[in-house]
């Protein structure tokens, strides 16, 4: 399949070194592309600069959002959730008509310091606002509530562990069930609708303090039943 | 241990029934101990009113929340969230000095139907607003991330499930620890100071849509790591 991953960040890199793993053809997305291939240094957890992951990947080209977004037949939001709207206003409407997002980011609000806040949160969510904001696309959040690695290669924790997916979209959720089985995910639950976003996306303060409890972003929860 | 279980619903039921048959000295308080015998009407969910409920149970006694407290070590609070505050208020200060109060409430609001919103969230919790109320409290947020039998009998699921407790008193958390592990539950996570309720508390509308997806509030995460 032709994928679009929108970001440079640890999730984009996993997502589209896994999707290029098994054989898709992967087009990252950045908003400057001279200007992610300028920079070299780790962020600031130590995560290797986009340009340097790159390099050893020869399967992964680079291109603006519009240009990845173009010729794809499925969108992955591994943007930044703050800036995710306007990257995707970048995009031609007509290279999303019809398409599935799987929306990755999370509402994350660092400006108070860490642990971050939510910018939006409990009457609304980032799967909601940007559903809203593209009514064209069929978005399925999803795989936000794992470390980057994990959402990629489910496998590294030995014992099952747990996947869920919102959106309005039932085959749009199918299909993007197939994808996360692809990646070796076994226990994907469909939580309901976009709004179910919400119930996701507020799992991150709960997330963020089991890292520091584990001192570990290494773990995910399975939901036993 | 002589143990107030403030609050006379479903989870006050479960954790009270549980202590007793544990070999505990357990009083519910309620706020009008004449109004709570004089219900007997089951709840919306179905569950026993509290009045049917005790009438099996002679090894529980019914109080005020002032008397109940009065005489107890240990103080749990089971009260619906949007009243615990004005519940702990009716009890004399020095009935709570240093004593530990295990704070099983969540933040929901109904008022705009279901599901609840949270009428405290991301920047505080209602933990955080209980132990700031009560500087002489040790509180510590528990057991506020699954269904109230799940509480009291987490051996009901066959697999291995966790719970969280959050709170800034070290020994405080030990002992609840403690009991948790009396009741049943093998993997008791501490999760940080009390501005970890944030967490645990956020959780609840991802709580909220699972139930809804597996059509059954009996179930419960595992951190796998």
């Amino acid at each position: 399949m032709k994928i679009a991953v929108l970001g440079t960040g640890m999730v984009g890199q996993a997502i589209a070194g896994r999707f290029a793993e098994l054989g898709h053809d992967v087009t990252v997305g950045t908003r400057d592309v001279d200007a992610t291939l300028g920079k070299t240094a780790p962020d600031r957890m130590g995560n290797p600069a986009f340009a340097t992951w790159v390099a050893t990947r020869p399967d992964v080209r680079l291109a603006t959002f519009a240009e990845a977004a173009a010729g794809s037949e499925l969108l992955v939001n591994a943007t930044n959730g703050s800036v995710s709207i306007d990257a995707l206003r970048t995009v031609d409407d007509a290279d999303l008509a019809g398409k599935v997002l799987i929306d990755i980011a999370n509402p994350l609000d660092y400006s108070q310091g860490f642990p971050p806040t939510l910018f939006v949160k409990d009457t609304d969510s980032l799967g909601e606002q940007i559903q809203a904001a593209f009514p064209e696309l069929k978005v399925v959040k999803a795989l936000n509530t794992l470390t980057a690695p994990l959402m990629a290669n489910p496998a590294q924790l030995t014992a099952e562990h747990s996947v869920f997916v919102a959106g309005n979209d039932a085959d749009a959720k199918r299909t993007v069930g197939d994808i996360l089985a692809s990646f070796g995910h076994t226990d994907v639950i469909d939580v309901g609708d976009i709004s179910s976003a919400r119930g996701t996306e507020m799992y991150l303060p709960l997330w963020l303090r089991l890292m520091g409890a584990l001192n570990t972003p290494y773990f995910n929860v399975k939901v036993v039943r």
